[in-house]
């Protein structure tokens, strides 16, 4: 039973994920397909626009077998962290190769520049210090760190971001020494900031797809995602920052400077900045507006502030994400006729705790699961909430009715 | 120029209020009024109905002289901590004498009261320690602890809360070895509690008050306001728990248990019995229901909830209290061409820090006294939140136009 891992987030499934799945699964030949899925809150540092069960069954009803989550401790987190977490936990799943989209569709290519990189790593490494020192943002120090060296043009474009994150999937396999192989698959139509629906391509970026939503043109979507997406974006309003932002708000200008510091990811003093802002900022916009430097990314500010949502200490993601920073325990989501079946052959072999319903007793990567579920049903109102964590968090395995 | 002292929270002005203030100010045969008023949160634990402006409006349009802000460090507390600032206020505002109205209206049986409590305090602690480790609240422990030493049948009934607040300050007064005298007057008409309006009086409890308001019976409390009151309060949606409980849960589901403990109030394990119920209640009354129990009661659990709502822990609290547990510095809120005139003498002779704008280096006090505004505030919508800061926190003086 062949089966190949993808990492995803289906913010929401559209056109392009459905090419990608498809045509990994077919390059591959295989008989099953497993999604490691970020759950409540995405790797851009964002509230899934659609629930967690939402996601989970578009994906099974597109073809996927077996949905996991991927733990709050690697979803919103830079890429290298977002990387090695996904990989270990395919890897956990004995699973043989996955397929990453990219904008360069070449496997080799993302391997002679791991190569590259290691070679070049303390010359990289002072060019990326040299350029943060000078006020640039992690990436673009590590942008133009990397164009310093004068690599070969054969290499994928790390101004690209799924280039980036390809990367750092190819370099988390090697680090964590894993058996499973990394393929990748060129993406095709629209890119991944395009904010333009392209008719002529029926592929759009799913920036382009939520955004044409929250402009309520739902009609313009329909050629750019499957059925069963379309009908389950009728139903579901987007969730997004704006739901959050008098959280965000009550949170920062309530909570002790020096707590609010103990928060992961906040550094250098960035909540002095955070404080002030929120104190003037009369939306979520009009804060990031604010917040924004040359030195933060737009990404990097909503990051922390999703751990600040949670309240998620420095010492809690520590404990989370323990010594060698690989997921302990993974959540199964849902599954197919198919899927279930490598599940039981996997369980035998796997030292990876599977679990379909959050133990009463919780480790600390479990811990923050459920504050991040709690958090995420802050833009419910109070009435529904509690029939949101019975419902979505507690019994949450989505059975696919595929047969 | 003679100026007495009360003791308020005006949640909303009433008759009642009224008929304390000038008899008072004709028994005292004063010229300047003077009201130490809670801010944001008030002593049963409760946020503001209405506006610290608008409330101090209301008291200088009734005939109040000068209204000071009662430091949120005192103001949603126990009633001898509530006491002790608000005594202390008005003896460094060197006022001769306050009035506070009680069910008893008999200063010197309050007076004989205190000595007798005095006498008995050791046999008095050891059987509120006797009946709390039996499961009692303090306010219960308290009550049957004082009836066991068969007090005489001409002290106040102290299961009147009035009464139990007048004895505090008859006791605070003493205590903190002031020269302002206590009085009382007598309470006429509606008891505390009572929570039906009663037409033949004229007078009706507070809570009463609030009750037809919120059940929009506006044109039956019109007669027991002045006409003052009435039109603010045909102008303000009334303002209550119901509006922060989504952000209380939200606390309470995200906030580690151990910074949860660390928290202001927050005793013996109550983190866990909040925290379950969070889980649960679809809305603050659900949630208190689940939360009550015979150890703690609705109004001491309310007060904790404050504070987690402020985020204020143990620490802060006793730095803003300081080891002396008396107000440094008062914020005026109002005053009228007379309270003008008697803050000018006042301030060439107090040690007491007085001021108008909050500065910018705070002290611990007026630290908390920002949370709690920033906490309050989360009413509003985030569009208006800034101009909350600006025009009710920061600006916030209101001139009588008083002639």
């Amino acid at each position: 039973m062949k089966a190949i891992g993808l990492i995803v987030e289906y913010n929401p499934f559209h056109n392009g994920h459905l090419y990608h799945l498809q045509t990994s699964k077919k390059h591959a030949k295989a008989d099953v397909v497993v999604c490691v899925m970020s759950g409540y809150f995405l790797q851009r540092g964002e509230p899934a626009s659609y629930s967690r069960q939402t996601r989970t069954k578009l994906a099974l009803d597109a073809g996927a077998d077996l949905v996991v989550e991927l733990p709050y401790a690697y979803s919103s987190q830079h890429a290298s962290l977002f990387a090695r977490g996904s990989v270990s936990i395919l890897n956990d799943l004995l699973i043989d190769s996955f397929y990453f989209g990219s904008e360069y569709g070449d496997i080799d290519a993302f391997k002679e520049l791991d190569l590259f990189m290691q070679q070049h790593e303390q010359t990289l490494e002072s060019h990326v210090k040299k350029r943060m020192n000078e006020g640039a943002s992690y990436p673009r120090a590590q942008s133009e760190a990397f164009l310093e060296l004068t690599p070969p043009t054969t290499f994928p474009d790390l101004s690209q971001p799924n280039n980036i994150l390809g990367y750092q999937y190819v370099k988390s396999a090697r680090e964590l020494s894993a058996s499973i192989k990394p393929e990748t698959i060129q993406r095709t139509g629209s890119g991944y900031h395009s904010e333009d629906l392209e008719e002529k391509s029926a592929i759009a970026s799913a920036t382009a797809i939520r955004r044409a939503l929250s402009n309520d043109e739902l009609e313009d979507i329909r050629p750019f995602v499957p059925n069963e997406t379309y009908a389950a974006l009728t139903e579901h309003p987007l969730v997004s920052w704006d739901d959050y932002y008098k959280y965000l708000q009550h949170e920062l200008l309530t909570t002790d400077i020096s707590i609010l510091a103990s928060y992961y990811d906040v550094q250098e003093g960035l909540e002095y900045r955070l404080v002030n802002a929120a104190k003037k900022a009369d939306s979520f916009q009009s804060f990031m507006n604010l917040v924004k430097t040359k030195r933060y990314t737009w990404v990097r500010i909503q990051r922390t502030l999703v751990h600040i949502l949670t309240k998620t200490t420095k010492a809690s993601m520590a404990d989370a994400l323990g010594a060698n920073r690989q997921p302990s325990a993974v959540r199964l989501l849902g599954f197919s006729k198919a899927g279930q079946a490598y599940l039981s052959k996997v369980k035998k072999e796997t030292t990876l705790q599977l679990y379909d319903r959050p133990p009463r007793q919780k480790n600390a990567q479990m811990r923050l699961d459920e504050k991040a579920a709690f958090a995420y049903w802050s833009y419910l109102p109070t009435s529904t909430r509690p029939d949101f964590y019975q419902r979505e968090y507690e019994k949450p395995i989505v059975l696919s009715d595929r047969t």
